[in-house]
């Protein structure tokens, strides 16, 4: 193999990413995000694939055909961190519930969890084919253990091992049949932790035993049902390597996961711009050291030349043996293989189906929980609808038109949303009884509208808001008049149990707009008639 | 001409209106943005134009493409109202400074506006057919006489007739050279109101001799440069017609602009969904009045159907005559034989060109006004940026990643942002001396940022905000860093002198991402080369 030949094999091993937009200046993050004549130098050059995010789906379809365009090698791996449907991630598709909805509805009803997982999966590959993925970074297979995990959460499909695994396997046969690789992560779990891997390196250290036990059931199971692709996760483990995070250790990678759990797939490494592993290491070392760990492909290095170059350098110094290399192709080639060659070719009017839309309905359906009496209407009153979402810059599942706002306006309740740049509605200590500054929320009765739920990078934000003691404090001077919680099941958990009886409080895991329409349906008490007829005439 | 033949050739007249986006669920005005399924019936029964809204780009080019596909007739009217560029309402095409930018550099430099005027029309032109778009409706003719005005202003090209009626004439050549349709609006003259037709019909009390000397200056200049459409205004102007409004006289369509003014191309009605009309007027007696006064295209009907059957129904009655439908058939397909046949044949990736981005810029940088020294850095302060826009559900103009934002941070500055739906910044009364709840704002310098602009349906809101003295408090307290305006330049103008020589102010009539880049590096004082290893290696 000549240095260019191995160059280009080398290349075949990454995944860079890029903004689902056709234009440059349309990149929301420009320093993560290779603009197009890089895009376009890359592919040339061999690099096998691509994680794509932002845009619509529309604009998906044009940008994987253009990727594969620029991609000499033809047999591009396209890739998306679409956990939550395509909707999640790409405007225009189906958005779904989040996974933990099934996870909470397991442990009612599992059979009916376990055929709306499969129902999951397929709903997902298909529209992924018809976009023209080949490859969804999902199902998340960490347990989501720790209720405090800022960064899994609702992603997870639960908290208890064994049903984690029942749905996370019922999810794979959906994608499989459907032709698409799926990807279980974040290996060896990820369920266990307060600090997000996106800013810091988690530790986790319990023993051997409980990993066993726990947070390696899932990884199990869709091993042995033939998951195409592992991910590995940014946490430190002492008990399985105590020096190297998981996404760079031998021991973990290749002692536990290839030879233990006899994982013959492919093994992807978590970002590697993420700070939990850039942070101590340059773009090269990092390549380097994943793939020595046992890695084949290197997703989001920080620089791909570099990492290249690193992997390249470290082959010919034999520091890596070559038949890493040649293993990892072969393992790559096998996965394409599975790959329907139609992926792609579908037309975008058949983008969404009426299933499709029945099925996010459904399980939407299935998720909420709704206690106490109708919201009442305050049309004469001063009333307020105070909605708390993390940031509005911009807000994908609140807009101008959502439900959130317009279905409680009718009632006469006027929206004032709570955001991380806008003016907070805390008083100068929020460390009291009395932790809102009422005066700026008027006279009248408040409805609470909380969109609560772990994203990353925004870790610190959500627990500098005491939202139990302004609970309180609206209950003691008689102004809540209802309460919403889109997201988080442990923080609708906590905060339902200070709602008393008289008073309408209800929940739904996902926070999209068909989340809101249904459940302030119920809680406001119209009907679909009189739905139908409002849309109609509005 | 059979009943039938009839229905399908008054359908050709009509212009409705679609989402750019493919899939119904992205509408984001689904009262007035009709479904695909009834797009695809109506524009299968004859329907000859669409007018878009909303989308990507990319997803308007394939969207057009799929409209065509629907029209079993072919030659489509595709429009939008791109006064500002394609980008100002597709995103990822030039989004370019307002027209009113060159109207005040026309100023002092007319031949150098003029310029920029023209390559305004064919930049507009040449991104709207490689879009698939073969009308833009533009220019703007009304001459914004009034500082008040609530729906036109930086739309216009100006305040002053003559000047107004040579830069929409550079405009419309820009326009031609490119093969694609103009629209002269609105007529007779929207440039002296201080209502939202939108949300009322405005009264223009002037005598018919003033009319004559100011608004219709630039109108006649561009009929007598051959503009393809005018566009009609909803206005009561007792001078003309006592009794209806504009877009409904047959003493304005057909005795002033048809016989006097010798207007020979389209005349198009604007939205009669707008309240202006369709609050006196039904669906089917509004189309059939305004095609009786003389008006060839109905644009946004509020029911298709209604109106096809009102018109056919005033056909057969003798209502209107016959000769109307076949006038206006022959003046619609006169101004398609205009259109270049290779509109739309274009592929994605030129959508934008180097060319159109330099010409962005440029056109921001002649427009920037600066005072005082730079802004001041205050990095160990609890200095705030404080933001105000109209609403952000969303902003297009204000994303997370927006120099208004990322800039003043790097001098320590917090954004805090008022929008229409957010906690005020006001005290309890805000029509004292002291309208600023200071406390909510911290302690530090505060650095503000205006986007002020008169936009359609938010007439009423800007004017309950006392900017004035709240920047006279700001100064009172010492607190005011500096100020930027971004849209109307009669509020800079009012505003700039409450602000002392040694603070730094700044204005743009543009409030897009280019605009926001080119003001705060002035006034920051960042040079090119900083700013390009800045970009680099943030």
């Amino acid at each position: 193999m000549t240095d260019a030949e191995r160059r280009r094999a080398v290349a075949r091993l990454l995944v860079i990413r890029a903004s689902g937009h056709a234009e440059d200046g349309q990149r929301r993050y420009p320093r993560w995000e290779l603009c197009n004549r890089e895009l376009e130098r890359l592919l040339g050059s061999g690099v096998g694939g691509v994680i794509l995010l932002g845009g619509t789906a529309t604009e998906l379809q044009q940008r994987c055909r253009t990727l594969r365009h620029w991609s000499t090698d033809g047999d591009l791996l396209l890739c998306a961190d679409v956990e939550e449907g395509i909707g999640q991630r790409f405007e225009g598709a189906t958005w779904l519930a989040p996974p933990m909805t099934l996870g909470r509805l397991h442990r009612s009803n599992p059979d009916h969890a376990l055929h709306l997982a499969e129902r999951y999966g397929r709903t997902t590959a298909a529209q992924a084919r018809r976009c023209g993925l080949n490859w969804v970074l999902a199902p998340v297979c960490d347990v989501n253990s720790n209720p405090e995990n800022p960064v899994i959460n609702v992603r997870a499909w639960g908290d208890q091992a064994q049903a984690v695994a029942d749905l996370v396997d019922a999810f794979h046969r959906g994608l499989n049949a459907a032709g698409v690789l799926g990807c279980a992560k974040h290996f060896p779990g990820h369920g266990d932790t307060d600090q997000d891997s996106h800013l810091e390196l988690p530790l986790i250290s319990h023993a051997r035993s409980r990993i066993e036990q726990l947070e390696l059931v899932p990884f199990r199971r869709l091993i042995a049902s033939g998951v195409a692709s592992v991910m590995t996760a940014h946490l430190l483990i002492p008990a399985l390597d105590p020096s190297q995070p998981a996404t760079l250790s031998r021991s973990v990678l290749t002692d536990l996961l290839r030879t233990e759990l006899g994982f013959s797939g492919l093994v992807v490494t978590d970002a590697l711009v993420m700070e939990a592993i850039s942070r101590s290491l340059g773009p090269s070392e990092a390549a380097v050291q994943a793939f020595a760990a046992g890695a084949d492909l290197i997703l989001m290095p920080a620089d791909a030349d570099q990492a290249i170059d690193g992997i390249c350098a470290a082959l010919a110094q034999g520091r890596i043996p070559e038949s890493r290399l040649s293993e990892s192709l072969q393992r790559r080639a096998q996965a394409l293989q599975r790959c329907d060659e139609a992926a792609g070719s579908e037309t975008e009017l058949d983008l969404v189906t009426p299933a499709d839309d029945e099925f996010s309905m459904e399980l939407v359906s299935s998720s909420l929980e709704i206690q106490g009496p109708l919201l009442a209407a305050h049309p004469e009153q001063d009333a307020v609808n105070l909605i708390r979402v993390d940031g509005v810059l911009p807000c994908a599942f609140l807009r101008s038109d959502a439900s959130a706002i317009t279905k409680p306006e009718r009632h006469g309740y006027r929206a004032l949303i709570c955001h991380d740049k806008g003016i907070e509605p805390w008083a100068m200590n929020r460390d009291t009884a009395e932790p809102l500054e009422l005066e700026r929320l008027g006279k009248g009765p408040v409805f609470l509208q909380l969109f609560l739920r772990g994203n990353p990078f925004r870790a610190g934000q959500q627990r500098h808001e005491p939202w139990d003691r302004a609970i309180q404090q609206l209950l003691r001077v008689e102004r809540l008049s209802g309460l919403a919680v889109y997201g988080c099941p442990y923080r609708w958990d906590s905060l339902r149990r200070l709602v008393p009886d008289h008073i309408p409080a209800g929940y739904c895991p996902g926070q999209m707009p068909e989340a809101q329409k249904q459940l302030l349906d119920r809680m406001l008490g119209m009907n679909w008639d009189e739905q139908a007829r409002k849309d109609f005439t509005d």
